[in-house]
């Protein structure tokens, strides 16, 4: 871990921590979000998904540091809801450090189903 | 295309102007990169891959405005380089406005080698 650059370890803790509350209360993850950002939106709607329990797992993630002090994350993996097949996933996170923590400014998440 | 929010609309342009350009002259591309991007690297590596002739395919496009500005950029497709098998892909851009004109300050790739 201490080889690694501050933006990986960031990012990869960061990712970590998210897919572990999702999985485990996705009611929870208000707390990793911007409170001004638009993926609240995604947060309420995560939410309101039909499905009982989820389980992530993650193929490969990527971490870059941006112009802004930010960090941007990629986020390749596969889930599973309930009963339903296993799925392919990509995610991708904007981080920002907002009075000493990292939030998440932004988040885009697209189901794989092309390959399906 | 007016019916769109501006975050769409150039995000949407840029990245088709970017594929088309990797398709028809990958070397071109230097020109779409901030000058002090870490994507530059990326560039590099691109132009020095061993395939003669590439064609992207788009699956999905998604495209958020962030806090600082910017335009995130999640594109999901396929590509076939050569006449090798058809793979998935996934990529991020991070976009911001220097002097007028949008370039790529960050740009993550991945082959979706797990679904094949």
């Amino acid at each position: 871990m201490g080889d690694k650059p501050i933006w990986e370890q960031i990012g990869s803790s960061f990712v970590q921590h998210y897919y572990q509350l999702f999985d485990a209360d996705r009611t929870q993850l208000g707390a990793i979000y911007d409170n001004s950002s638009r993926a609240k939106q995604l947060l309420l709607k995560n939410s309101l998904l039909p499905f009982q329990k989820i389980q992530h797992s993650i193929t490969a993630q990527d971490h870059q540091p941006t112009p802004d002090s930010c960090i941007l994350s990629m986020v390749v993996g596969q889930l599973k809801a309930d009963d339903d097949q296993v799925l392919g996933f990509h995610q991708t996170f904007l981080l920002k450090s907002f009075q000493g923590a990292w939030v998440c400014t932004n988040d885009v998440f697209r189901l794989a189903l092309h390959n399906v």
